[in-house]
């Protein structure tokens, strides 16, 4: 099974790239992981929020296809254990899911055409992070459920 | 007001200590934070829990000092908001506090004196998050908190 983390946002600093290649490397031997970072084009740019939010559902209906199954990180989706997002990964592969995508949404979260294509809705914590530090809170949180798996001693809770 | 960031285990990988520093540098004009990595004496290494808990009791109590304000990190703890945290630490600002400390713990938590000693505790998520992960997270939370209290636009909720 593929596992793609979308995020909407500039390219990664250098310190959240380093660290999500750290954690993609080490999940590497058990399954693939990679991060599309997806932007607006500059002339689409604007700081009106309904036409933004329009603006990037388009971008993503553009990319969703049939094959993927599509999990929404937001702050209002459900409060997951790391137990469980091993057996939600377990459960879609057991499905045979093609290509498993983490969406990270825009700064103002995304439209509520893309939340009903979503097959889930998690959160990771009450509190904000950063759209950046999410990415790499997602790639290790990867790495965990496939430690979990594969019962590998990383994970001990 | 002095904020520590206090955390048993090894030393930062080069991408969290770029990224904690990243988060210090920015919260440095409204206050400093510092983060103070504390590791058992080798001699003392062993693969017993609860003498290895018994031992990082010991380093955290001729550490703690009556003037410190002390938030233990535990998965059990308050699941806060990041505006909750602002509250908390403007309190603690009130209350002349001369430093917080945010304490987290060893691989295998902290023993109840340390938790008994604790002013509150906190939860960042139902997740499990490696150490370093969390210093970093509490860097930015830490900023993120003082950008709320100085109405800077970093956090839109």
């Amino acid at each position: 099974m593929n596992i793609e983390i979308w995020s909407i946002g500039k390219e990664n600093d250098k310190f959240i790239d380093d660290g999500v290649r750290h954690y993609f490397k080490k999940t590497q031997p058990w399954n693939p992981v990679t991060l599309v970072t997806m932007q607006l084009p500059k002339k689409l740019a604007t700081t009106d929020i309904t036409r933004t939010k329009q603006q990037e559902e388009e971008m993503l209906l553009k990319k969703l296809q049939p094959h993927h199954y599509l999990i929404l990180m937001d702050e209002k989706g459900k409060l997951l254990t790391s137990e469980q997002w091993a057996q939600n990964i377990q459960q879609c592969m057991n499905m045979g899911t093609k290509t498993l995508v983490l969406l990270i949404g825009g700064a103002y979260g995304v439209s509520d055409t893309i939340k009903a294509k979503a097959n889930q809705c998690w959160s990771l914590s009450k509190l904000v992070f950063p759209h950046q530090l999410v990415r790499l809170i997602l790639a290790e949180q990867v790495y965990r459920s496939f430690s979990i798996l594969n019962n590998s001693p990383y994970h001990h809770s």
